[in-house]
């Protein structure tokens, strides 16, 4: 059963959408465009997630706390962070066809297309001029490109362009509805930001000391031009951050550190290494000294995930610039030590994974057709062989049979089970199509309950990626299920 | 140690920043009026709160799921829930002060006055006089009443007033970055609309039978003009929603048992019945026929801390229309039981609760200073209650002392246990000030490693409400513990 990247990318959309993982927001009013929301299925896989990052970056981690800062903050925020001035797209218009690109985006086409066409010297030429212009922020010269080019509108096919403009990426509402008029702020575009403004806060009254971490899930907001790839790239989604606080000159070391142990936080899922790579930034941000991105091997290519960031002092000296305030820390171990300062803003290493991206790449990494055929009889299944902590359902509970008293059986077990785990009943269908649909979700273990269960109190327990069945002791399961889809697995 | 409620209020507030529960947002900007953060124990307890809501709502219940809908959504869902329309507070300017204030708060300042001053008859008359004008959405009623009981600004002292306008709650922002223009969308003003929506994807793909309920945790934001009261009343907030999709004709039998069932859960974290109580409502919303609120008495007298809705079929019929969309369901029991009709929109019993209000409710109902004076010596604590699953932190480990293997047996401890429960462990200071700060924060139990420990391999545990010790085998900890925070104490 073999198929492209493409169809494997359609079907596992369509099955999120089929299974209750994803629906596009507003469907009934033919959507949103680039927003999306997490169906039955897909809120518990996403809690899951979330909480398996909390657990590992704060639980687990003496120095790391977490905070839920608002989406709304001081417009000066933004200021100081550079997103106000620096945030933008270069944008173009075409005149005909009323469509509007980013310039970049238009001539990075162009490139791929010179490449494919074997003319490399045009392609690396072009892609030099661009990055000059890009980093110049030189948006006649980005025109240029595209009019010497003779890139046309892919909609009107013409070259009737309009100037490149900068378009920010920030959402902005009207706050507070005083006489003397509202003020402009923005929905947070990271959340980053929301940690680093309350730093000081944070270290004094959780008493932290360098080197400590400040983590963060969140929602943020990009009013991205090209949304696309279902929910790889929304105007809407979620990041879990992580900012880790240390010495200056003791950067490079923690970012070497969290390297490693993010990728390790990926791996211990049971995701093939090969699925996986750093991608070192060539080009920095001017706020970086170091940056990679964690990279998946999706459908359409390998595409970050998390990024892993040196951000310097950057944020921390902006901001105390900005709002006049002194975020500074007090190394009173450094003074033991008889190092010449004791106060100084420390340097951050962040680590920053997408939500949705995350959820994507499990439920790709998941996503299994089998074939079951024998000689006899063709046969298959849909399987999502999620990692049983990351499972929406734990157990599906079903009586074989709807009389006998199988079905008060089996509610008996599911009402001393759902206490801990989540559970779903089932006793419509046959007991094959039953575990199919449970196989279809991801759910690891199926419980049935026989005639022979009221007899001797025991059950059969189905694996969901091995297909076998055991007899069990009803007294067992709780410690059994416990057992293996306990944090444990994940954490220890 | 008796104090007025004022002063327990401002105590509460104090303590929630000391010790990194509340912030207020971008404080180093001088903030941003009526939003705030969560600290690193806020984060911990807010989450607690939460799974205890999904857990009891979701999990517990067969026939109620969750979702996560996005915070963007079409902007016709608002034309249809009649919140672009309807959703208005009656504002009127000082034209001296400068000043802006909601007109029915200034006539209901009014109508206080003069019931504290004896005038019955006259505080009764405008109560009905300004109902009716609200019901009217009649604004010049409002500014003749202002002006025919002499109603002077407080700020100027003057009764130089505008017109009454009406003012939308909802924040809008500019969506998308399409040439032909972009679209004005706003942030939800509930969470209730993301599950209207999705009410058919939802029941189709999770194949729900009816009654049935979605539920959903997540921001909405109200430009609110008078925000105030602490985390009572922001403009960012969180909202914990459940709608109970019900067949025509049962929706009061379903209402009556979630007013029960709700009071249930509020309950069961030990709070005092005589704390909250049931204010129904009289003046019934246009999509609802029965609605009620539970009140907590706050500090500052009984207020809503969650509402049950009975909304009708109102919601669904608004999205039918708008949408063009049939969202009707079809009941197959129904038809069995040969009853006259099959396909319907359902009725939705909404039970609403607001998670910073539950915050709040949690930390004031915790909160306690207590006076441990005895005749030698004057000693006082300030305690957090919290029930143990809602603590931040359940264990704290200490080391008696810095030396002789202490630390190294109690990181020991830490680390086996910190996989199951949220720990923190603390070398510094005394004792007792250590179990004054655990008291402080709510941490249930202490768990202290001496030199006894080293030698029998048991601890002592001291209990946050009695102060009683205990000591214990290290090996017994986990089991111990895990009963006293399993949620299972809430659950069962």
């Amino acid at each position: 059963m073999s198929k492209n990247n493409d169809e494997i990318f359609k079907n596992v959309i369509s099955h999120a959408k089929e299974y209750g993982f994803v629906f596009q927001s507003s469907e009934i009013y033919d959507g949103l465009s680039a927003v999306y929301d997490y169906g039955q299925l897909g809120a518990e896989l996403k809690n899951n997630i979330k909480a398996y990052w909390w657990k590992s970056m704060v639980q687990m981690h003496e120095n790391i706390v977490g905070i839920d800062s608002a989406i709304f903050m001081h417009p000066k925020v933004w200021k100081a962070s550079g997103h106000v001035d620096g945030f933008n797209d270069p944008m173009i218009d075409n005149k005909d066809s009323k469509k509007r690109y980013r310039a970049d985006q238009l001539l990075e086409d162009k490139i791929t297309r010179y490449e494919k066409d074997g003319k490399t010297d045009k392609a690396n030429q072009l892609q030099e001029a661009m990055d000059n212009a890009l980093k110049a922020e030189d948006m006649t010269a980005l025109r240029d490109l595209i009019v010497e080019h003779e890139i046309a509108c892919p909609v009107s096919g013409t070259r009737n362009w309009t100037d490149v403009r900068q378009f920010n990426l920030m959402f902005s509402t009207q706050f507070g509805a005083m006489a003397e008029g509202s003020e402009e702020i923005y929905l947070r575009p990271e959340t980053a930001q929301g940690i680093f403004v309350n730093f000081l806060n944070v270290q004094k009254s959780g008493r932290m000391k360098i080197p400590f971490g400040i983590a963060q899930i969140g929602k943020a907001f990009r009013n991205e031009v090209i949304a696309r790839q279902f929910i790889m790239r929304m105007r809407e989604f979620e990041q879990m951050e992580m900012q880790f606080f240390v010495r200056p000159g003791e950067d490079k070391k923690w970012f070497d550190y969290w390297k490693i142990a993010r990728l390790k936080w990926h791996t211990a899922l049971g995701t093939s290494s090969e699925k996986y790579r750093f991608h070192d930034h060539v080009k920095l941000a001017h706020y970086a000294n170091a940056a990679t991105d964690i990279e998946f091997d999706f459908p359409f290519g390998f595409k970050e995930v998390e990024g892993i960031h040196s951000r310097t002092d950057f944020d921390l000296t902006q901001h105390q610039e900005f709002s006049g305030k002194k975020l500074q820390y007090f190394d009173s171990e450094l003074n033991e030590e008889g190092k010449p300062y004791g106060n100084y803003v420390p340097y951050v290493i962040e680590t920053s994974i997408g939500l949705d991206r995350m959820f994507l790449l499990t439920m790709i990494n998941a996503f299994e057709e089998q074939d079951l055929s024998t000689a006899e009889k063709k046969d298959s299944r849909t399987l999502l062989r999620l990692h049983p902590c990351l499972a929406p359902i734990k157990v599906a509970i079903f009586p074989l049979t709807k009389k006998d008293g199988l079905p008060e059986k089996a509610r008996e077990i599911m009402n001393s089970l759902k206490i801990d785990f989540n559970c779903v009943y089932e006793e419509k269908d046959a007991i094959g199509k039953r575990y199919r649909r449970q196989d279809a979700i991801g759910t690891p273990f199926c419980v049935t309950v026989d005639h022979q269960s009221l007899e001797d109190d025991t059950v059969t327990i189905r694996h969901r990626d091995s297909m076998e069945q055991e007899r069990v002791a009803i007294a067992d399961l709780e410690q059994m299920i416990g057992k293996r889809v306990s944090w444990r697995n994940l954490l220890a």
